[in-house]
C-alpha cells in the first residue's frame, strides 16, 4: 500500500505524495510575488514561506541555498545538483508522510501550515520555468504516419535514422489557462487551385497537438554534445509536462516549404504548470514504438525503457453548451524517441543546452481510432467530424472552445503520478 | 564635409562620428566586468565609467538612468525610449566634436579620457544583447534563386507572398571572434543511392552565410501583432550588425525535409559586436529587390526605401597560408523583405517579441558572379573551385579557414558608417 499523509489526499489526486511535482505559484497572501511551491493533494506548498519560516532546518546537512526558493522562476532549483534535488523532494514527501512522525515539521507546526499551505483553488499557477530556448521534435510516429497518409506522402526517409524537430519560439511558450487567440494568417483558399494566391484571413483550420515537454536542467558547453551514454543526456532533463502546441493547419501547409512550421506554431504553446520530476516518472518508464532501423551509436540509449506509460487524455468544451467531451485517449509511450535521444540529436553538433530549455515531444497519437494527438488527424483532414456532446461536432476548433489535456501514470489509488491540467480556451480572432 | 572629431579618427574607419555604434567591452582596467560602449574611430568609450564620472551630466533634463549603463548587456539601454537613445547617441557625437567646444565633457577632461577611452585593440568584445529568441529568415531572392537553380527546385510558391523564416536556436549565437567547431551529424554520403542509409561522421560541406541581423528593442503583447504602418514595426528595431549563419550543408541536405534546418545550423552563428543603430542607417535606406507579387497589406510598408545600402564583403584565410583573399563582394539590399516586413510577418500571428530578439536576414548575394553570400552558391554545389591567394582554392570550409565578414555604409571619408569585422575560424572535428 502507499504511505498515507497525515493531510487529506483524495484517492485519485494527480499529485499523491509519491508525485511532488514543482510549481511556481502566487497565493492569496502575496499575489505579487510568484514563489516555488510543491503540489500535494489539493493543496500547495509555498517552498519560499517554508523556507523562511526554516520549514528546511531539519533536512540535514545538504541544503540548497536559500536563494533558490526566492526566485520567481524554478530555474535556480532545477540548476542544483540532481543529488540536493532529490534530497529536497524525498524531505518533502517525508514531511507530508503519516509514519514519519520524527519529521513533524509541518504537521505539527499549525502556524507554519497556516503560513505555507494553501488549498490548490486559492493559489494561481504561473509558468515555472524562464525558458531560453523551445525546441519541437516530431518523435510521435503514429501521428507522422497519419499525417503523411493524409498528404499521400511517405514517411520521410530520416525519420527512423534521427528525431525529427524544429527549433520552436520560446517567447510564445504560455502557461496552462492563458487564452489563446485565433491567428490572422497566409494561406491558400483553395490549396489545389492554381495559379497559387494567398488569402489573409482569420485561421479557418485551428487545431491543437497533444504533447509533452520536457525541461533542461543542466547546461554543456558551446562545441560540446551531451552523450547519451551510462544516462547522462537523461541527468540533463529535470522534468515533464503537458504540452498543447496549438497550430494553424492552413497557415502551415502554406508556408512550411522550405523552411519548416513558423506562423502555424508561434501563435502559441501552452504548457501545463507542475513540473514533474523524472524521478517520480521513473517508476512508469517502459518501451517505446519500435524502430526498426539500426540506430547510430549516439544516439543508442542502451536500455529499451526509455519513455514513460503516462495516459494522456483530450477534452473539448464548447463556450455555449459547457458540456464536456473526452475526444482522445492516448499514452506518452507512443513515441519512436525519448527525450535523452532528443537531447543527444540536439547537441550531437555542440548546440548549448541552458537551464531552463524546454523540449517538445511531437504530437502523441496512438494506433486505433479515439485516441489521436490532434483534431487534424482525428477528423481526417477536416473530413469527418468528431463527435461532441449535446449533437455538436468538431473538424477543427471553434472560437470559444477550451481544450484540457490530463495525463496521469500508474494505478494504484493513493499513489498517482499526474500532472494536472493543460487548458487553452481559443479567442476570436483580432478585427483588422 | 563631415564634422571632425577632436579625437583622431582615421579617415577609413567604420566608427566614424556618424556612426557611433553600441557594443559590450571587458577593458584591462576592468577585464572580468563587461561594460556597455561605443567605438569611435580606433577607440571605445566605456559608457559605465564615462557615467560614473558624471560623463552624461550636461546631457540634459532627459537621461537615461544611471543604470542601464552598469549592466553586461544593452538590454536595457535598447529597451529606453528611442527618443532618450537618439539624444544618449547625439550627445555622444556631440562630445567627440571639435566644434562643439561648449560640450568638452571629454575633450578637456584628460582624467575622464584616461579613466573612460580605450584603445579598441586593448578592449574584448562580447556579446551585445542576450538575446530571448532568434529566427532566421530568407529574404535574400538572389541566394533563394541560385539554391532553387542547384537542386532543380523552383522557387517555393509562397516566396514572394511573404518572408520565408524559420525559427533558429539563440543559445547558439556567438560574438565575433569565438571558434566554430565542424560539427558531426548525419548525411547521406551519396544522396542519390537507394536505399538511404545515413553515414554519421564530421560535416564535409561545412559553409558560411552573409547576412545581417537585426536586433528588437521593444515589446508586443502575446496575441498583438506589430503593425507595419507609420514606422511601427521600424520602431521595434535598435540596430543591426553582420552575421555568419554557418552551415553544415551535407547535414542540411538530409535533415530538413519535413521540418525545416536544425543541426546544420545550431552549431553556431556568429554577430559582429558593434550594434549600428537604426538612426546612423537611415541615411543609406534604398530599394530592395523588386517583387512583383501584390503585397498582403499587413506586409505593405508604404515605401520603397526599405532596405541599406551597406557594402559587404566576405574574406577566408587559410591557416597554414595566412593570406587572405577577398571572395566576394555584395551588398545588404539585394533582399526582397525588409527587416520591418520581417516583424510584421513575424507578429502578424500574436507571436511575442521580447527586447534583444534576434532576427536574421537570411543569406545575401548579389547577381553576379563574385558576390555570393555563400560558398554553396560560390562553388555551384561543390562542382567549381574558389581560388584563394597562394593557389589555394575551396569548395567548402577547411579547418584553419578563417571566414571574415565586413560591412561598411557611406562613400565619404570621415563618414563612414560600418560594421567592423565579423569573424570565426572553424575548428576541427572532436574525435569520437
Amino acid at each position: 500500500m502507499a504511505p498515507q499523509s497525515w493531510l487529506p489526499i483524495p484517492a485519485k489526486s494527480p499529485f499523491s505524495l509519491a508525485n511532488i511535482p514543482f510549481g511556481i505559484i502566487t497565493t492569496p497572501e502575496a499575489p505579487e510575488d510568484p514563489h516555488p511551491a510543491v503540489a500535494i493533494g489539493d493543496h500547495a506548498l509555498d517552498l519560499y514561506v517554508f523556507d523562511k519560516n526554516d520549514g528546511f532546518s531539519t533536512l540535514g546537512c545538504i541544503q540548497p541555498h536559500r536563494s533558490v526558493f526566492a526566485q520567481p522562476t524554478l530555474n535556480a532549483f532545477a540548476a542544483l545538483p540532481s543529488q540536493i534535488r532529490h534530497y529536497v523532494r524525498t524531505y518533502l514527501q517525508s514531511i507530508f508522510t503519516h509514519t514519519l512522525g520524527s519529521k513533524a515539521t509541518l504537521k505539527d507546526n499549525l502556524e507554519l501550515q497556516k503560513a505555507a499551505l494553501f488549498p490548490l483553488k486559492d493559489v494561481k499557477t504561473h509558468m515555472p520555468m524562464q525558458i531560453g530556448d523551445y525546441t519541437d521534435f516530431y518523435a510521435g510516429s503514429n501521428h507522422a504516419e497519419n499525417v503523411s497518409v493524409m498528404f499521400n506522402n511517405s514517411m520521410p526517409p530520416n525519420y527512423t535514422h534521427l528525431p525529427v524537430g524544429y527549433h520552436g519560439r520560446a517567447s510564445s511558450v504560455v502557461v496552462s489557462g492563458t487564452p489563446i487567440r485565433r491567428p490572422w494568417g497566409q494561406y491558400l483558399s483553395d490549396p489545389a487551385a492554381e495559379p497559387k494566391v494567398p488569402t489573409f484571413a482569420p485561421c479557418r483550420l485551428f487545431d491543437y497537438e497533444l504533447e509533452m515537454g520536457a525541461f533542461v536542467c543542466r547546461e554543456n558547453k558551446f562545441g560540446e554534445p551531451i552523450p547519451i551514454a551510462d544516462g547522462q543526456a537523461e541527468s540533463h532533463i529535470f522534468g515533464v509536462v503537458l504540452m498543447n502546441d496549438w497550430s494553424a493547419r492552413d497557415i502551415q501547409g502554406w508556408e512550411m516549404l522550405p523552411l519548416g512550421p513558423f506562423n502555424s506554431k508561434n501563435l502559441g504553446t501552452t504548457i501545463s504548470p507542475w513540473i514533474v520530476t523524472i524521478e517520480a516518472l521513473e517508476p512508469f518508464l517502459t518501451e517505446g514504438l519500435r524502430n526498426y532501423s539500426q540506430v547510430q551509436r549516439y544516439l543508442d540509449q542502451g536500455k529499451e525503457k526509455n519513455v514513460y506509460d503516462i495516459r494522456l487524455e483530450v477534452d473539448i468544451t464548447p463556450k455555449e453548451s459547457g458540456k464536456t467531451k473526452t475526444v482522445s485517449n492516448s499514452n506518452a509511450k507512443h513515441l519512436l524517441w525519448s527525450f535523452p535521444q532528443m537531447m543527444a540529436h540536439h547537441t550531437i553538433t555542440g548546440c548549448p543546452m541552458r537551464v531552463g530549455d524546454l523540449i517538445g515531444s511531437g504530437t502523441i497519437s496512438g494506433d486505433r481510432p479515439g485516441s489521436e494527438g490532434c483534431l487534424l488527424e482525428q477528423s481526417k483532414g477536416g473530413k469527418v467530424a468528431v463527435k461532441l456532446e449535446n449533437g455538436e461536432e468538431r473538424k477543427f476548433l471553434e472560437d470559444g472552445d477550451t481544450v484540457t489535456f490530463r495525463g496521469v501514470a500508474g494505478d494504484e489509488d493513493g499513489a498517482l503520478v499526474g500532472f494536472g491540467e493543460c487548458v487553452g480556451t481559443v479567442q476570436p480572432a483580432l478585427k483588422f
